[in-house]
């Protein structure tokens, strides 16, 4: 991520301008305000706004007119047992607005989560910037052969090499004719191709950008699927970037979120009754759980 | 409205609690947090949070990293543009938290605008204060003659104070049954009926409470439904109430929203046919409208 | 519930006009259409329409051009995938439209289910029927001692017929001055009242009518929150019978939905880590669990 | 658009698979379903679902049990007054699946619509095929010199040539780097890339497809805005695609969205009152009119 001088300069600006408000307010949070957290080779997380705080849940939970004397450990009580009887509507009161650069593949994973406003850098009012995801040599894998949607090993040598050249070589070339296409020329009488035409060139690597505001709900949501070592590399860095910055916002929350969903395990009645006929002394096979091979095959990885 | 002494040096607390932030803060509406604005009777609206600004806004509408440089008066240009062209995503961008109590026939007209979030003072868990709403005498309307979903004249002399007899005295009786069927009693051995099933003798004039977060796209289009002269005055005086706070909190938006939604008006294929034909000059009836009689009646309303 | 002779005419006018479709059909659906299924007193489900079916799930999954030549066999095994991976996209496929009478404090409750369309009957434009919820004798529980929002052992002799002689007069007594206050009389110049303003009079048992229309990912939701054994008793009679109708619909989706939802468990990561070193040997009290009370009575519910 | 004889004879096959409904049928949808609509150079829309028809409308704003006695000309206007009135969940009561095929640079901007349920077809889990939007002649068109995001005069001649040449070059090779970079070659030892990774070579107008299901009101949003003469042509050609659907499954309803939205004008509070003046008899210029410059262009585009 290499942010031009002025950018730079924006955002030091917006750090350096503070002020007064009577809301609730996140130490955590404001320490992160504005600053450019870098994923990927040319990707940031920016936050640009936030709204509540651990203990605007409560509020929110208790429709209370204030504060309350409650201590800070009633709260996170009451917090835990929210996110453990899937209370989910206090959470919806915090809500953050996040600046998000990211390759356009990733937009489109990222986009399929609705229940967030977005707004979007438009490739057909402005000039897209010659900007590319490579991946790094580390992330260079090959098709997995048991999972249609996973990775494997990691590509070697020449491979790996002549991968890195096409990705690199046909991303210039098409930023090349992408820039081409919309230059006009007075000498020649060339016109320029609309931009919403010319960017249909571009390659899913390139970069764009948008600001992206969601609920705490529904971020929790998005960070579960996401951060989930299941979910493609690309968008799981940006999600567990996002984890880092949630767990200062706000710190109770995070911490149950952690425990019941992120660090939590759901089972199907099958798999409750096996675990129960183990606990038992019973020695449950596939046959005799009930289980197809492949539900076998995801409950064995986590219970043996 | 009146607040317990509990609850004035709550709000007082929260207004004295003032910090430092990064943020984008709105002036105007810092002037409004936590204070009870009074609506009816016994209720009431409370900013409890706000995110953005009218910069804010624009911010959003160009993606940008920082402030930028621009004037106040292009922002004004931009969001009457915003405005102007249905681009809504950048109004989504700022979202407000109230607290608010209502009647019960209120807050469920009021819960038919699905996308905002919700929390409810809940009366399967808590028990509900003895506070009804009861018209005063200006707003004591006939059924319309007219309008199947509207009020006529205002009811006069005997029969006002009979409603208004009715009214008082169900409340008062049902909520003393209420606390009855509640209470259990050691002696007697009664048991106190659950109050999840004790809710249900409650008038549809009964206050309730909850907080209430919503996007500033979506206010807007709460505003311009239940701010009009034909939605129920009971539901209208929030609408009201929330119009002139949100005018503090961002004037140039809600200047846009006055002029192209309050104060604007859509017309059919039809009506703008009409219309160009009296700019021509012609003489149009209903007969040579093309439009339906009820049609006309609504067009005639606003054209002569 | 009782039908009025109109109504089951236009019921069975509904269920004998049979015409042809090439639409996907599911003929344990069509067998449930239009008829009225009652819950509690005087309340009804009826299935007005419906979209898709378990193969438009699969179809829908795999984006296809056609029903593939693929066995049943297959299809229920991608439902089960699907939804053990939580892959909600192709259940979002299917539809359903339900004609639902309710009293009005489950209506409040249903509606926080933000995600359906709604359309009720309006008390503002029409005069609602003199219909009241009223619990039958093995329904009238008291206050849980243990759980703010449960019931506890139900209410037996005096203290029973007295609610039930509260609920209905208060009932009636509402009924009548809401009637009464509306009743123009032309002799005395009486005018009627407003029928938005009457209503408020009204308890919430009485009863109100809706159609609601969900897709089937999220009737899933809904149902597994309100078929849960926690949810109030008055809900869950809804959510009951429209898991018999689901079931008839899309069998393979709704076994499938049995198995990972409303037969599942959420394991929080300490849970799991409490049931692996149980697996293992060791003897686990709440002391050396690392939960709070209260979720150590909760897992003990169900793990001994 | 060339369809494999394999999907004609699955189309066929599903067109020629009549079943008895007592659901609502819509002849107009009956004559549309399956079929494939050709849009753009291989995109297609074809109707797989169907829910309600004009008359489902009508008795869901009714909340009836029954088709009721209404007449087709009760039920048309009972539409118009729907529409014109904003009352939009009876509209909600209709729903439509579609099968879409279309190029990456349309469905990014179709999924900013977000109420709707989308299932594509996954570039992760498959492979995509070789099929490219290259736009015809008459649309390669100019940057437009007043208008940001639009179009200006068509490029002709040798610039035509060589922009349609760039495209398919670029698409072309793109499209055998991915293939080249996926397959794996068991006697060198090359493992293949994971699909996940190589799709991110391929230009935005490459063709996906997807699944997609919408209720009527916001189909007619989404119509309304990109029907529009000022949407992009790529997109605007879908839009007018389901328009024609859209006649032939509701026309009443149709009608009134062709009469108030799609051929309807806004007007602010501004422009009112010059309509106002200019109706009695006042000329009003830019100047007099208290609009800025663009608004009074768009103003005088409409009413001179």
């Amino acid at each position: 991520m290499a942010l031009t001088p002025e950018q730079i300069a924006e955002i030091e600006a917006q750090r350096a301008n503070s002020a007064q408000t009577l809301r609730a307010v996140s130490p955590g949070m404001e320490g992160r305000l504005y600053t450019a957290h870098p994923v990927l080779d040319h990707g940031l997380i920016r936050v640009i706004d936030y709204m509540g705080d651990d203990e605007a849940i409560c509020q929110a939970a208790r429709v209370s007119y204030g504060k309350g004397t409650k201590a800070v450990s009633d709260d996170r009580g009451l917090i835990r047992y929210l996110m453990r009887h899937w209370h989910s509507t206090p959470f919806e009161m915090c809500e953050v607005k996040f600046h998000v650069k990211l390759p356009v593949f990733v937009a489109r994973q990222w986009i399929r989560h609705r229940t967030a406003n977005v707004n979007e850098y438009s490739a057909r009012y402005s000039i897209l910037d010659r900007e590319f995801y490579i991946p790094s040599a580390d992330q260079l894998a090959a098709q997995s052969k048991q999972n249609n949607q996973g990775r494997g090993e990691v590509l070697q040598g020449e491979e790996a090499a002549r991968v890195l050249d096409l990705l690199r070589e046909d991303a210039m070339r098409s930023y090349d004719h992408y820039e081409d296409m919309l230059t006009p020329d007075t000498d020649t009488g060339k016109l320029g191709l609309a931009r919403e035409l010319a960017r249909m060139n571009l390659p899913a690597n390139i970069y764009t950008q948008w600001y992206w505001k969601i609920d705490l709900h529904n971020l929790f949501h998005f960070l579960r699927l996401r951060a989930d070592p299941h979910a493609q590399y690309e968008i799981r860095v940006y999600a567990e970037t996002m984890c880092d910055i949630v767990k200062d916002w706000v710190p109770s929350a995070y911490e149950a979120f952690e425990d019941y969903r992120l660090g939590g395990v759901n089972l199907s009645g099958k798999a409750v009754e096996v675990l129960k006929r183990r606990l038992a002394g019973e020695d449950v096979t596939q046959e005799t759980s009930g289980m197809s091979k492949g539900e076998w095959r995801e409950f064995a990885g986590v219970w043996g």
